[in-house]
């Protein structure tokens, strides 16, 4: 059974101003490029220790996954990885909360409403106008794939139901045959991922914050059960 | 149809000392780096000025092709285009002139050797010792792959029978379907591409030097002949 690494991007420019990022393509941070080429220093020294090599990686379609993959990979001298990026790694879609700021949001909405928000399982966020030009179908990364790839706003259940397809098709059947993978997302996304892989339920799985650029290696036993995880 | 993108790689450190690269991993130079930069600048402005994007993008599985693909699109913004690499696009394996300069070897096989080497289409180069540690059977890159997948030195022609097969199985197909493609690669390999698309002939093609970092455009007619070429 094939080695899993789940790695969350480095930080943002907007995880750092504290706002609400979503499908916004925001750029890493200084210290979110540091935290990449560091995380690759880590890959490094697993793949000497254990002889092992990933046979496929995986981004989202933002750049602050696409960069700090590039720059692990970079750091640990692996850029010829094959690769694929996909919409269904993207970030949770925040709706109309996108580009807004914690501050702001409670001032338009209420605490109590950015709360449910927050750390509700399947409440929608307020979505977002689709004459917006924001709307996914005007960006030409998303305009040919199919509506479900253009959301105005999305629940943690509506971004963990569009990751699962992933692992369905793609993780699942090639770690049966053996290939070792690694996925740099999001913090939701890899929410989906771990909640399935651990078995985590609905509430649950609110509490788990995903820290930036820490790759998380799984081990399987040969029913794709998890045997054990750690951070490297 | 689809339009058509040919990038040779950035400056190497090799081109730079003047030594045979072949499939050694050299990095960019500074201005390979640079050089990677302006040409994404010059994609940015023909995207802007024709509405157009690619559909798929190419490189080698040298970080020299690599980085400069990623810092090209990094620069025109577009590092979310899906991307395969592949051998195929490799430089031509130099055998066991690679890492000597070009003084070097004229002192050890003369200069009228070292000329039918650089300048005949089917002469093969010495050929690298097996047991030698650059044998591409020992790189994980590589390891899985097909034999031919794994030389020991090629000649110009070899190394344009082996990139054909992913012009005919890829880039033809896409093409006629309309996608726009890019493709990074090396010298030697972009002119078994340029040989095809423009019919030049094996003696003809050893004239063609095509400049780094400079996006190369073509365009063809409903048959997949060519309508029009130039540099962005």
């Amino acid at each position: 059974m094939g080695k899993l690494v789940l790695v969350r991007h480095g930080e943002s420019q907007w995880n750092l101003d504290n706002r609400f990022t979503g499908w916004v393509d925001v750029d890493l941070s200084a210290k979110g490029v540091e935290e990449a080429g560091a995380a690759g220093k880590q890959l490094a020294a697993l793949l000497k220790s254990s002889g092992m090599e990933f046979h496929h990686t995986y981004t989202s379609l933002l750049k602050r996954a696409i960069r700090t993959h590039y720059l692990m990979l970079e750091s640990a001298d692996r850029v010829w990885y094959p690769v694929m990026r996909t919409w269904r790694l993207n970030e949770r879609h925040y709706g109309a909360l996108q580009g807004l700021d914690k501050a702001e949001t409670a001032k338009k909405y209420g605490d109590a409403q950015v709360k449910i928000w927050r750390r509700s399982y399947d409440t929608l966020p307020p979505m977002m106008d689709p004459s917006s030009e924001m709307n996914p179908k005007n960006d030409p990364r998303y305009a040919h794939l199919e509506p479900s790839a253009q959301p105005l706003g999305e629940s943690l259940k509506v971004t963990i139901d569009r990751v699962m397809p992933f692992w369905e098709s793609e993780i699942g059947p090639r770690m049966r045959k053996g290939e070792n993978l690694l996925i740099v997302a999001h913090g939701n996304s890899l929410r989906g991922l771990v909640k399935h892989i651990k078995k985590i339920g609905n509430e649950d799985i609110l509490e788990l914050n995903i820290p930036t650029a820490k790759p998380w290696l799984f081990e399987f036993d040969s029913n794709l059960n998890l045997k054990s995880d750690s951070y490297l």
